[in-house]
C-alpha cells in the first residue's frame, strides 16, 4: 500500500495506540472521582497537559482538550461569538477555510452575525492588508487557517498577528490542523489567541484534539457540564485519547525535525515528475506552501477516474478535502485561487507523512504514468 | 480491588478495546475519503449504526454519534434552542439534572431563554402533572433525565411522554446516560424525541456517545463542518470509538438480560446490611430506583473520610456525582429530595456494574463495618 492521503487522516503511531490501550486497561477511572484511582488518572491528564505545554512553549492552563479539530474550531469561533456578541457581531475570515470554520460562519450568519470572507490571490493566500481594511468597530474575531488543507498554501499568520496586535479587542483564531508540526510558529510570540490542533492528523487517535486559548482570553463553553477543562470544555475526559495525543505530538515533532527535509525532497520530486505528464497542472504554489500537500489536475481525466485507477494498486490519494469529498462540488479553495471550474473539479490531492519514502514517490510516479497512458488509450478507443 | 464507582465510569470490555485497536491499526483511513480504503471504513461505521439501531429498535438515520453524554445533552438542548428559538424561548427541566443539562440551561438563561426547573418529591421524582402545568405557549423543549446519577430515582418518562404527545410542538429530550441497558424503555413508542447515551458508562470507551433524534425532528448542529452524521454532528468520525460502542452496547444488553436480577440482589443485600450500621441513612428510594445506585450517609462521618478509609483497601466508591465531586457542594439532588444539608454533604454513592459479585458486596460490608468502628474509636479518643 502507498498511503498518500495524510491530510485526511494519518495512521496512528504504534506507541500512541499502546498508550491508549494501557490507559483504558489500567487507568480507566473517572479523573473527577475523588478516590486515589481517580487521582492517578487525573495525574495522567495533568502530565499530558504539561508535556504538550512544554512542546508548544505555552502554559499548561492555556491548553484545552477537545474531541478533535472540528470541535476546536467550533469552540474557538462560537465561544468567542457567544462571549463577545454583545460587544459586536462582526467576524473576518477567508474564502478558503475548512468547512469546520466556513460552515460555523454560515450558522453564525443565520443568527445575526455579519461575516467578511476575504479573497485569496492566485497562490491561495490572504493579503494581510485586506484583514486590516476589513476591520470594523464591531469586529470581535479574525479566523484564518494556517495551512490550507486542499492546496497547501501557508497563510501570513505572523503578519496578520502583528496587525491585530494593535486591536486588542479583536481575538485572532488560527486553524492549525494542517500546519502543526510542519510549519514553525511561536504561539507565545505571534499574537495568536486561539489555535486548533487535531490528534489524528499527526498520528494520534481520532476523537482527540485541543484548543490553545491564550491566558486572559475568555470564551464561552460549547459543551457545558461538569466543568472539566477549566469549564471551557465539559465532559468526561477521553484520558486515553489525551495521553496518546501527548505521545504522538512529541514523536511527530521529533520526526519533523529529522524528516522535514526528506518530505520536501519528495514533494519536489513529485512536482518535477508530475509536470512531465501530459495535461498535468499543479495548483499547489511553488513558494510558501506546506511540505506535505500537492494538488494537481490531469486535464483529460475526472479525478474519480484517477483515484480509482490508483486504488486498484492500493495507492491512496484524495480528490479535494476529505470532509467534503463525497459531494462533487469543485474545490472552493481552487476556485478562489482563480483555477477554472473545470480544472478545479478534476483536482487530485497527494498528502504525505514523515514516514512516506522516496521509493514510494518513485513507484507512485511510474504507476501514474502507466495508468494515465492506459486511460488515454481507452479514451481514444471509445471516441 | 472492588470497583463500586460504575456510575462515574466503567472498565472497558476487553472486546470493545480490541475492536478499537483493530480499527486503528487496520481501518485508519478517513471514512469520508473516496478511495476504497475510506469506503471500507465508512462501511464499518454504517454496520455499527445498523447494529445499534437494531438493538434500540430505531431507524439507522435516527442515530447520531457524538463524543459522549455531555455532548449529546448539549447537542439535544442547544440544538433545539437554536433551531426553534424564534418560535419560543421557554424550556422545562428538573432541579436534579446532571450538570451537562443544568449548566446548559444556565447558559441558555444568560442568552435570554426562560427555564422552568421542576421540583422533585422526597423520592427524587418529578410529578408528570407538574410538567403539564409548566407548559406555556412559548415552550419548545422538555428535558428530563431517565435515571438520576446521584440518588438513582427513575423518572416517569412514559407518563411525561404521553402528556407531551398532545403537544406536538414541544420536543422531549431524555438524558438516558445512567438508564440505558438497565431500565427498559421503547424509544419508538414512548414519545421521546431525543435520547442521550454515553459509551463509557456501559463498558465502551470514553470519547464516544450518541444522540437518538426521532425521524422528522430537526435540530441545529453544535459542531458545524464537513457534514458528517447527516450534518447534525460534523468532525472526522472516531471510527474506533463508534465500532467499540456498538460492540459494548450489544454485550451490555446481553449482560443486562443475564445479570440484572443479580445486580438487584446485590443492591438489596447492601441496603439491608448498611442500615444495620449505626447512623446510616439511605437516600436511594426503595421503589422505582435504578438497580446500580445506592446513595447513603453515615451520620458521624464526612464522606471524604469514608471514601479515604475504603480507598486504603482498594475499594472505590464515590461521594456525589463524579463530575462535580471535586467541588464540595452538597448534592443538589439530595437537597431537592428534602435531605438536610448536613446529610447531603456527607453522602456516599455505591454504583454497581453487571460484573460486580455478591462476594464483593459481602467484603465491602465487612470492611465498612470494620472501618467505621475504627473511625468511631479514633473520634472518641480525640474528644
Ligand atoms: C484545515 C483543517 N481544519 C479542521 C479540520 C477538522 O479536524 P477534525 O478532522 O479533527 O475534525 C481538518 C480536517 O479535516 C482540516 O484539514
Ligand atoms: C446522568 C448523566 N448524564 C450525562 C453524563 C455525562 O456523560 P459523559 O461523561 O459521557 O460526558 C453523566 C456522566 O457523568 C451522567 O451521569
Amino acid at each position: 500500500m502507498i498511503y498518500f492521503d495524510n491530510a485526511a487522516t494519518t495512521r496512528p503511531y504504534r506507541e500512541a495506540l499502546d498508550s491508549f490501550v494501557k490507559v483504558n486497561e489500567v487507568y480507566y477511572a473517572n479523573p473527577s472521582s475523588i478516590h486515589s484511582f481517580g487521582g492517578r488518572v487525573e495525574k495522567l491528564i495533568a502530565q499530558s497537559r504539561k508535556q504538550i505545554a512544554g512542546l508548544l512553549k505555552v502554559k499548561e492552563r492555556e491548553i484545552f482538550f477537545t474531541s478533535g479539530g472540528t470541535e476546536s474550531n467550533n469552540l474557538a469561533i462560537k465561544g468567542t461569538a457567544i462571549q463577545y456578541g454583545s460587544r459586536g457581531k462582526h467576524i473576518i475570515t477567508s474564502k478558503i477555510e475548512h468547512p469546520s470554520v466556513s460552515n460555523t460562519m454560515k450558522q453564525l450568519e443565520s443568527l445575526g452575525y455579519s461575516i467578511t470572507y476575504l479573497d485569496v490571490d492566485e497562490t491561495g493566500r490572504v493579503d494581510p492588508l485586506d484583514v486590516e481594511k476589513a476591520i470594523q468597530e464591531e469586529t470581535i474575531l479574525v479566523s484564518i487557517m494556517h495551512v490550507n488543507n486542499e492546496a497547501g498554501a501557508i497563510q501570513p499568520i505572523k503578519e496578520i498577528g502583528s496587525i491585530l496586535k494593535d486591536h486588542s479587542k479583536i481575538l485572532f483564531h488560527v486553524d492549525g490542523v494542517q500546519a502543526f508540526g510542519k510549519i514553525s510558529l511561536s504561539l507565545p510570540d505571534d499574537h495568536i489567541d486561539l489555535y486548533s490542533i487535531s490528534a489524528h492528523k499527526i498520528h494520534g487517535l481520532k476523537g482527540a484534539g485541543m484548543l490553545f486559548v491564550r491566558d486572559g482570553v475568555n470564551i464561552s463553553p460549547l459543551l457545558s457540564g461538569g466543568e472539566q477543562e477549566g469549564n471551557v470544555r465539559s465532559g468526561t475526559e477521553n484520558t486515553g485519547g489525551i495521553v496518546s495525543f501527548a505521545k504522538a505530538m512529541r514523536m511527530y515533532m521529533e520526526e519533523s525535525r529529522d524528516h522535514l527535509e526528506k518530505m520536501k525532497d519528495i514533494q519536489r520530486y513529485l512536482r518535477e515528475k508530475l509536470v512531465t505528464i501530459a495535461g498535468v497542472r499543479i495548483h499547489t504554489p511553488q513558494l510558501d506552501s506546506a511540505p506535505h500537500i500537492l494538488n494537481f489536475t490531469i486535464e483529460d481525466f475526472k479525478s474519480e477516474v484517477v483515484v480509482h485507477a490508483l486504488d486498484q494498486h492500493e495507492v491512496y490519494v484524495s480528490t479535494t478535502s476529505a470532509c467534503s469529498s463525497k459531494k462533487s462540488k469543485p474545490s472552493q479553495t481552487l476556485l478562489s485561487m482563480g483555477v477554472g471550474e473545470d480544472l478545479a473539479d478534476r483536482s487530485i490531492r497527494i498528502s504525505l507523512s514523515f514516514r512516506n519514502t522516496m521509493e514510494e514517490a518513485e513507484r507512485f510516479v511510474q504507476l501514474l504514468i502507466k495508468e494515465t497512458a492506459q486511460l488515454q488509450k481507452t479514451m481514444r478507443r471509445s471516441r
